[in-house]
C-alpha cells in the first residue's frame, strides 16, 4: 500500500541526512505531519532557507554570521599560534576544551586522491600566505587519526617544512576515563610508546 | 563559543522529532550546512510546508491525498470488517502483513484520562454510526498493549456491547522468531495461557 505522495516525498528528503534510513525517515515524517504544529513546520522550513546564509570566513574558514568569524575579529587571541582542523564543527569541540587561545585555519578537504580530492582541493598557498602574514610559529595539527587524516598531515608536515614554523599534531594515546580492556591493541602501542613520568 | 545564530535556531528546531537531542540536531544541521546542495534544502523546505496537505480520510481517518482515502475508496475490500487503530500510521504497518481486507477505523486519540483525554474524545458515536451504516459484523481492536491501550480496549467492549457486532483484540504471545530466554515474564504468562494445539 502506498503512502501519499506528499509523504514519500518527504522519507526520501529526510533519508539524506547522516544516518537516517526508511524507518527513521518515516518517524520523524509522521511526528510532523501529526503532531506538529503548522507554525513549527513553517519556522524549519524557514530556517532551512535561510542555513546557506550562515558563511565562511574568509580568513580562516570558521563559521561566520559576517564576512569574519568571532575568532579572527577577537584582539584577545594568540595570532601566532595556528591550529588546522578539517571541519568547521571541530572547531566548537576543540573550543570547549578552553585550552586554546590562538586562531584557526579550516582546510577545505582532508587528501583523497582516490575520492578525487588531491592536493590542489587543501589550497596549501592560503594556509602558507596566512603563516607568513600572521608571523604564526606554532602549528596544531588537529585532523582525524584516518588514512586521510594521516596522508593530510604528513603532506602539510613535507610543504611547509621549508618554513619557520614548529609543526606538530595531537597526541595518540588512551582515552581518559577508558577501562584498558576497551582499548583496541593499536591505540595501546601508540600509547605505550609515547609513555611518559607523571 | 556561540554557533552562529541560524544554526542555533536550527539545532532547536530539529531537537523537536522523536529521539533527537542536541548532538544529532548538530550532525544533521551541520551535514545540511556542508553538503546539502542549496535546490535539496528548499526541496526539503517546500515538503515541509506542503505535509500539512496530506488529509485524513473523512470516514476512517487514514491518510489521504483527497477527502477519502484508498482503502475507503477501494470496492474489493471487504466493508463488514472493521479494524480499529490508534494512529494512521499503524494502518500501513498492519496493511504490510496482507491479512486483512477490510477497512480501518483510526481512533483520534486512546484512552487517557489523567493527561486530558477522557473519553468524549475517542468520540465512539462516530464508530458506532459507521459499524450501524456498513452494517460491521467484525470489529478487531489492534491497539498498543499500554495502559491506555488495555483501557481504551475495555472501554470499547463495553460502549458497544449492544451491538451485534464481534468484537476481537489482537492475540497476545511470544513474537515469531524470539528466543524464550529473551521474552519477558508477562508475555510468556499470556503465551501459556492462550497455548494452542499446532
Amino acid at each position: 500500500m502506498q503512502y501519499p505522495q506528499r509523504l514519500e516525498k518527504l522519507f526520501s528528503l529526510l533519508q539524506k541526512l547522516p544516518g537516517v534510513g526508511r524507518r527513521s525517515s518515516q518517524r520523524y515524517a509522521f511526528d510532523m505531519l501529526l503532531h506538529w504544529p503548522e507554525r513549527t513546520l513553517q519556522e524549519l522550513a524557514a530556517a532551512l532557507n535561510d542555513i546557506k546564509k550562515v558563511l565562511l570566513c574568509a580568513d580562516c574558514g570558521c563559521l561566520a554570521d559576517e564576512s569574519h568569524c568571532l575568532f579572527c575579529q577577537d584582539p584577545m587571541r594568540r595570532r601566532d599560534a595556528l591550529c588546522v582542523v578539517g571541519s568547521p564543527r571541530e572547531v566548537y569541540t576543540l573550543e570547549s576544551t578552553r585550552e586554546f587561545g590562538g586562531l584557526y585555519h579550516v582546510l577545505p578537504t582532508l587528501l583523497s586522491p582516490l575520492d578525487g580530492r588531491g592536493e590542489e582541493k587543501l589550497n596549501l598557498p592560503k594556509l602558507i600566505a596566512r603563516i607568513q602574514k600572521e608571523q604564526v610559529t606554532e602549528l596544531i595539527l588537529a585532523l582525524d587519526s584516518s588514512l586521510e587524516g594521516d596522508a593530510t598531515c604528513l603532506f602539510i608536515k613535507e610543504k611547509l617544512q621549508h618554513l619557520p614554523v614548529k609543526i606538530s599534531r595531537l597526541a595518540f594515546g588512551i582515552p581518559v576515563g577508558s577501562a584498558l580492556e576497551f582499548v583496541d591493541g593499536g591505540t595501546l602501542a601508540r600509547a605505550l610508546s609515547a609513555r611518559g613520568s607523571f
